[in-house]
């Protein structure tokens, strides 16, 4: 199946130095792929005789004038960048031209743009940003991992509905089980938003297992792990500071002589595989779920390796219509509620 | 200096087979430390006979007939457990036979039970868990970890400064900074609770750093990281999960083949120093803060090992005057915060 993806060419760190090497590599590995370059077509033209990428008819280039800062405000991106890559982009698959794009730029703007540009879907209040973890028995979703902070218990079902179909379309599990992220397993733990989520996700059509803890997360007790914005992002940002602490403490105690050094040459295999196990740039990618599109949020320092993966999840959830089934389980989802109403009134 | 502790010899997974065994190594370790193995007087006499110790004026035993059994509700142990060995090492606390207490058992119970027996210190309203995590550059403390699902900014207040005092003593270090856990460094970052404990943490004598995010926890940016129990436990558990599932990858790795086991075998001078920089053991021991005692909780499932730094924590903290220095913190932000009152006014 054809798919087209926008790529903000000059989002993230590194800007085309990264994400043409990572679209050329994807076009070679899908030959039903099609590309869109968007931004400065001087940089992105050098960036392709640099490659030495030949005219490929599956990848075109659209000029953008414009770019968006990493440290710059939302408010500021939406209002003065009119034309900037980012902004393009998400108009590429606003007007049809794209199924999907895909930015390492500035969260805050992108998640601004694409809200003012796309708008919500039927029934979404907000946007929720989710994200995929390594776990023992696979890999485990999980939102809201930041994008809003101070959350209704509504909403929160609205992210539940929207992680399972994402789930259950790209994993291609049917029912994926529903973990609520609380500080305890039994129903009187937690805060109040909490207590009721649980409640409507409970008379809701989704497989709810029950409330989930941290660890739970990495023990891959659910397919989907859902929870605010604030929660969700200290979970993530925590894990991150946990892994490298890990990391450099290894890394520390294999260089502390030369014998040590030794050790650490002979493990090299091994050493290498738990790496990989654990390489953050296999999971790199962050839907925005809830728009009128799709839209995936690279992180800013990947490199060729990680931004190739961001692609790939754009294109996952195109060719399997996420946004079709979304619409579909909250349309479900609405007429139940309403149908509960009515019986209960 | 002396100090005396109320062991709660007959809670967590283990009971005395691990609570009496740490009291004994302790006790020749610190030769002005004096303990109360509370319980059933044949479960502890069987112990000590069973680790051979001789009689020791620095040890006595007091009886209880009950015990709190660990998935006890916090209500039943508090109506239906009033000579549980929880209890009574409470009990021993507040009518000043103890310094402090130490308890592997049921946390809700336990705290449930402190918070009824001792009370809380003026100007608190809630107790708070804190707990310390390894840094990159020592170790970083936490509360609250779980006691307090819903915060207000006043209480957030309340949290960083009985743990800016309890850093400051155990840790010996002098106005130790202190970071407010959200999602973004910039002050329109987060929640609304936390937009306001920011403020109030501006206008407090404490030493605030200002936003921290989750991976500045194990960078060891502040000595002190404050945050709902809700958020901290969230943190603590997930990084518990992590850890975990580092553990058994880098196991299953090392195990792979006849090879990689080899490869362990080498580098196993490393793997175990690794292993020992994050042994979570040496962390054991969370303080409950704001209550007129010390009372510390060993993680349940507390090997000996753990178990005797938990009576570490208790011990470090009567001999630091913790709760005096609370005190006298909280009556110095209290005659402040009254005097800008009275500026404003």
């Amino acid at each position: 199946m054809d798919i087209t993806v926008a790529i903000d060419a000059m989002g993230g760190d590194h800007g085309p130095r990264v994400t043409i090497p990572a679209a050329l590599t994807l076009l070679k590995q899908d030959s039903e792929l099609k590309v869109i370059l968007v931004g400065l077509t001087v940089a992105i033209e050098a960036e392709l005789r640099a490659q030495k990428a030949k005219p490929n008819p599956r990848m075109t280039i659209h000029h953008a004038s414009e770019l968006v800062l990493m440290d710059e405000s939302p408010q500021s991106a939406l209002k003065n960048k009119k034309d900037s890559s980012m902004r393009v982009a998400i108009n590429l698959v606003k007007d049809g031209n794209a199924d999907a794009c895909v930015s390492a730029g500035n969260t805050g703007a992108l998640m601004a743009t694409a809200r003012f540009v796309l708008k919500t879907l039927p029934g979404i209040d907000r946007p929720a940003i989710a994200g995929v973890l390594p776990s023992k028995v696979g890999m485990t979703h999980m939102l809201d991992l930041g994008a809003n902070a101070d959350c209704t218990p509504e909403h929160l079902l609205q992210f539940a509905i929207m992680g399972s179909v994402l789930v259950s379309c790209v994993r291609n599990k049917a029912n994926p089980t529903v973990g609520l992220l609380n500080i305890g397993s039994e129903d009187i733990k937690g805060n109040e938003v909490v207590k009721q989520t649980a409640e409507l996700l409970k008379s809701s059509h989704l497989n709810f297992y029950g409330n989930v803890e941290g660890d739970d997360i990495y023990k891959g007790t659910t397919d989907l792990v859902v929870c605010d914005g604030f929660v969700g992002n200290v979970a993530l940002k925590t894990s991150e500071g946990l892994a490298n602490l890990m990391g450099s403490f290894l890394k520390e105690e294999f260089k502390r002589s030369p014998i040590t050094k030794l050790m650490a040459l002979i493990s090299m295999p091994v050493l290498s595989a738990f790496r990989k196990r654990l390489d953050p740039r296999c999971y790199n990618g962050a839907s925005f779920l809830g728009l009128r599109g799709i839209v995936v949020k690279s992180h800013g320092g990947a490199d060729v390796f990680a931004f190739k993966h961001a692609i790939i999840k754009a294109v996952d959830e195109a060719r399997s219509g996420v946004l079709a089934h979304i619409t579909e389980q909250l349309a479900l989802e609405h007429t139940q509620s309403e149908t509960s109403a009515k019986v209960a009134s």
